[in-house]
């Protein structure tokens, strides 16, 4: 048996670059599915299309119109190969409608050198079994985020507040991360990994659904086995927006995955 | 007369969406045409796309292949239209051959509020006559990169170190900035403005060029009058690769513009 992640996120090529896809109904979140599944599902695509660079370097998406569960397609254009790296024009469509239009640049990370140079500072946390589990979370969040049953999500005790009305202001959260059946990450898992997260926006007290309009990745090492550590930052709330930064630390100290997302400040009563 | 910003990024529509460009000498540095000026002249062409969205929002640029001065096209692709933003695909064409594909959502930062929430701070630096101007760089230099010629720059006099072969090695460069002729900023110019200074990794000790995979840009809000005031940091050099984060202020104290590129290391001796 696959793990249901791969299951959920495989692709089946139809030729002139177009590959087919059904949309888990596991990952719906509010009102629509998670972007950063889809952005695994558009990952798979890549990685079938570039079998010599299988991972995912940088992939910038547009989301245009949210996703249902069901069948979807996948519309991948090579703008460029050769070298070290590849470059793509992506879209994914149901029903002759755009969802996302991406941009990505695939490359062999295992190939891109060992040399790390860094000021980032990995998240402190307790450990898991000293963290706050999102299968704590009460029934009616789990009805409304199924996608929370796919996943192990441990949170910082600390960064809890607004599940109890007392957010912190701070626009931060982190916790432990993995899938539940132990699917272990890879460069495309991480795609996903950046947006699994509640928005930032529920540390300051905001506690609705924040659309994304852009969201860039780089995934900048491939992962180690086992817990990865995800942290979620803000700090420019202007116009009705906000940037979200995420982190992904593995589970051998490195920093593997960034992105930054720029979303609609949730409405608020 | 226009100023020279204007007369060279102005565009020339051509219908079905194409439209013509002439990327000027004056903008080469080291191995080709700056990329923060390609952006504006994207950029530009995508602001007469959007007559009523006059403003990028989020703009994301795979750099392809080296841009050289002379005639291009800018083919813009609507990919939708409606409600607050507008989304395009746009590729910069020269002889055939794809210098950058890009994704962009514009719209009308005037209509977006002025509610801000923020915990960003504004790079503190020496007032501008008490600054390093670029116009005191070696001959050498400016014949290498004419783009200098474009703009008064004036860095922080504890962030030019590389340029006695002194680096900080702390990963930030920040700097003042203005256009030459007294063209004050706008949107589509902080495009510009956000990959106008020097690679980050010259603070690093590393002076080479170091080529853009990929820039996205967030337009924050309508830069007020005056000096801009510029600041790149990177934290994370990993495999050959690093990410440039860029901020720019506006007179009045503020974010109006952040960016974080992907870029390869320069090879050094």
């Amino acid at each position: 048996m696959p793990h249901e992640f791969d299951a959920q996120t495989a692709v089946r090529p139809e030729g002139d670059g177009r590959y087919a896809a059904e949309l888990a109904e596991g990952w719906v979140v509010g009102g629509g599915v998670n972007g950063g599944y889809l952005l695994a599902v558009i990952g798979t695509a890549l990685r079938a299309t570039f079998p010599a660079k299988p991972d995912p370097v940088a992939v910038s998406a547009y989301y245009l119109s949210a996703a249902r569960p069901g069948p979807a397609t996948v519309a991948v254009d090579v703008r460029r190969e050769g070298g070290r790296v590849a470059t793509a024009s992506v879209e994914l469509v149901q029903e002759g409608e755009t969802r996302i239009a991406a941009l990505a640049t695939y490359g062999d990370l295992a190939r891109f050198g060992d040399d790390v140079r860094t000021t980032a500072t990995e998240p402190v946390l307790p450990p898991p079994d000293e963290c706050v589990a999102n299968t704590l979370a009460p029934q009616e969040i789990l009805d409304l985020a199924p996608m929370m049953g796919r996943f192990d999500m441990r949170f910082h005790p600390d960064h809890v507040g607004w599940a109890v009305g007392q957010p912190s202001g701070r626009g931060e959260l982190a916790a432990w991360f993995r899938l539940v059946d132990g699917r272990e990450p890879d460069p495309v898992s991480l795609l996903m990994v950046l947006d699994a997260l509640p928005p930032v926006t529920f540390d300051l007290g905001m506690m609705g659904w924040a659309p994304t309009l852009e969201l860039t990745a780089h995934v900048r090492a491939r992962p180690a086995p086992g817990w990865l550590k995800v942290r979620h930052r803000t700090r420019n709330m202007a116009g009705g927006m906000f940037e979200e930064d995420c982190e992904v630390w593995d589970s051998a100290g490195r920093l593997v995955a960034q992105s930054r997302q720029l979303a609609m400040q949730p409405r608020t009563s």
